[in-house]
């Protein structure tokens, strides 16, 4: 057996140990259980989708990172979001479709990025979308942030802000300021860093005359002024206020410091407490996708994390594959980089860690009652296993210890005679012996704890 | 837009409608719960692997359908069953893991085999397996039965039955018989198709002398006595009446005549209903990976389907990558392909297609007050959907209808002033005035209802 292969994953491609991936499970649980609630449909496209559907936007980084390959004669690319499988999905669907088209997926997607710590090429994606046909209420806009709440809350992350811009007051804010279109990518490319590099840094990079390539080469008042707009702090109403000192110049401007407005008096309806939004006119979110509302949401005590669920409001989701007009505004969450720091900073929650509620070692040689308990603890709505094999008694103990099963059921001879069970709390290692009944009420009771308990511990 | 790229799925690709994937959902987190519950870890490894690890073993036709391809110095290929990747798995992770190692996982596998009606090139796997350190009890294959009785009983499919054999029983009747061990995967992939063809032409098979390649050649007396024995019918225990015959001739035989015997005893004792299983000695699964027991698992209205879980012991998981002796014992439900007939067959329960329990609809401009009682029903565990757009009255209810939400709430200027909702029964067409916490009441007595039934009406 000297031929043996090495055994290994590849590089960036996230494995998890069992406890790790039970609390993984949970999370995407939880975040299911938050998008059914809201009515959300699942939705599950496949991995591999034919390149021209894939790459009929992309350009540029994503055509490197991509994993594409041909097969036969087909020319196939492994998803890298899963915004276009939505777009294809529902432009192909969309004469059965019920709109509006809610739906959430989580599910793997693959970009092929140089591997570094804490980033993956394989990882998972937590989307919500609504789709509108031809039209969809900003009420949606709204709801959202509700839900990023629930989401996070659920979770058991408390101490985070979402920070809420528009494009259309950018954009506007833009035309105020004389920034030409086919400039205003770059500028907001640049002010995007404003919390990487500083104000200073992007007033630099703003008014460079001889960067590489093309110059923005704006002139330092605009610089100064569009910035003192933009990165302005003050209480959502001061940032408002500022903002309406330019209404009238410009009409983008204007429906978006309305839009704005809306979504904000909509966020105090859906019960979303103050401290946990704010305006933040320097977020702007991709280059061309989205075109209103946009959204970040960062943990308050880890802002080297950037933003942990983000999104926005697009104008037409399926530009690319039909001429059906098709509204839309979403989020998603980077769940495997999401949980790969949660694990990292020691914040999850290991009390949720067990999926197994009891572990039954029968002492006697034959399994019946073992076996008979086991279907009854399963009855009772719990997890329960039998160790069937013959090794001592403490290694029998050290498998429900290792494990972090909380609780072992013994059956030797006086258990079996008497009709009970021995049952053992491997926490205080109290061992107490009892009716089968007695010992599943105890095991409910733990099991019903640990589930009111949230995944996150921050 | 004349540019338009035509939307399109893969063939061979699943892609359901929305209703359909929540049955699907339910489906999945069926198998999930029932795994669970006997302690089964769920793991997650990834789609991609190294080809050296996943073509490890792999040869003709396997190698002729994967998806295999380069990025930079790389040599991918996407996993086509998930038996390998927990090969890998187990033995890079062996210091860390606590054996036994019981694990689930349902994942998708690619195959790129002919498209044809029904087979599926991207589809879901659900596997478990225990996989032992050294020696892995014979209990382990008298609990996986019981496990599947568990899995389809609680998807609403009764009336099944699991095949079970031993590979030794087999494999010692060719010794006594005569048969080389370089023949005996050949005697055995014939005989593995006397289902589909009969026993003649089995016989057949076995005593020609000039089939392309090698010819078995076997005299026809022990093809006649061969056959015999392997598919006569009659109880389990006539069956091992049969075998008790040959016992003291072949070492291999007699060994599996007693680990077919333990395991049809523990059978009994896990409460697996005489009905559900019998012995089939024609059952080999798989040409040389499995070692002892073996099951098939046939829907008894459906013989046509095939098996729609199997699987068995094999004496070493991981040879390839590790020293280490690891037996274990597990099944394998290919869910796509089971789903796929499940649906064609008009077999899927429409009573769990809806994920949304109410869609509530505003009847005044202000949305507080929707918004209001969708945070109340979403606390009491329901789904609750507002409806946000302007559009007419009848096109809002047709939308709870084509959508298959069970009950609307209205609310209009009456109900807001008398802090009531209107509750409408889209099923009877009943609209009554109530509290919210009555309708919650209604809505959630619903729901457990819906809860309480199957996936399946079969």
């Amino acid at each position: 057996m000297s031929n043996l292969i090495r055994p290994r994953t590849l590089s960036g491609f996230m494995e998890l140990q069992p406890k790790e991936q039970v609390l993984f499970e949970e999370i995407r649980r939880t975040l299911e259980r938050v998008y059914q609630s809201y009515g959300f449909f699942p939705l599950d496209t496949p991995v591999l989708e034919h390149s021209e559907i894939l790459l009929a936007k992309a350009g540029g980084e994503t055509e490197k990172q991509i994993y594409r390959f041909s097969k036969g004669d087909t020319d196939l690319t492994m998803r890298f979001d899963l915004t276009v499988p939505l777009a294809k999905y529902v432009a192909l669907h969309q004469n059965e479709l019920v709109f509006p088209f809610k739906r959430y997926q989580i599910g793997k997607v693959y970009r092929g990025e140089r591997a570094q710590k804490g980033r993956f090429r394989e990882f998972y994606q937590a989307d919500i979308d609504i789709i509108g046909d031809g039209s969809l209420n900003i009420v949606n806009d709204a709801e959202i942030p509700s839900i990023i709440v629930d989401v996070m809350q659920s979770l058991g992350i408390d101490d985070f802000t979402i920070r809420i811009n528009n494009r259309k007051v950018l954009n506007g804010l833009f035309g105020v300021f004389g920034i030409a279109n086919d400039r205003a990518a770059d500028v907001l490319r640049i002010i995007d860093k404003v919390d990487k590099i500083g104000v200073d840094n992007v007033k630099k990079e703003l008014t460079a005359c001889e960067p590489e390539g093309e110059a923005l080469a704006m002139d330092p008042q605009t610089a100064d002024r569009l910035l003192e707009v933009l990165t302005g702090r003050g209480t959502n109403e001061e940032i408002l206020a500022l903002l309406e000192q330019y209404r009238g110049q410009n009409e983008t401007l204007d429906t978006g410091i309305d839009e704005l407005k809306q979504v904000l008096y909509y966020l105090g309806g859906f019960g979303v407490s103050q401290d946990k939004y704010r305006v933040d006119l320097t977020i702007a979110r991709g280059l061309d996708y989205y075109t209103g509302t946009v959204y970040e949401t960062t943990v308050n005590r880890h802002p080297e994390i950037g933003s942990v669920c983000s999104g926005g409001r697009y104008d037409n989701l399926a530009g690319y594959y039909t001429s059906k007009h098709l509204p839309g505004v979403g989020i998603s969450i980077g769940l495997t980089r999401l949980f790969y720091i949660l694990n990292e900073q020691k914040y999850l929650n290991s009390a949720k860690s067990a999926p197994v509620d009891v572990l039954i070692i029968p002492m006697t040689d034959d399994y019946s009652e073992a076996v008979r308990v086991s279907a009854q603890m399963r009855r009772a709505g719990l997890s329960a296993q039998i160790y069937f094999e013959k090794k001592k008694f403490k290694q029998r103990i050290a498998y429900a210890d290792k494990l972090g099963i909380p609780y072992c059921i013994f059956l030797g001879e006086d258990e079996i005679a008497q009709q009970k069970v021995a049952l053992k709390d491997m926490a205080t290692g109290q061992q107490e012996t009892m009716t089968a009944e007695e010992a599943a009420a105890i095991l409910l009771k733990r099991r019903a704890a640990a589930e009111a308990e949230k995944c996150v511990r921050m």
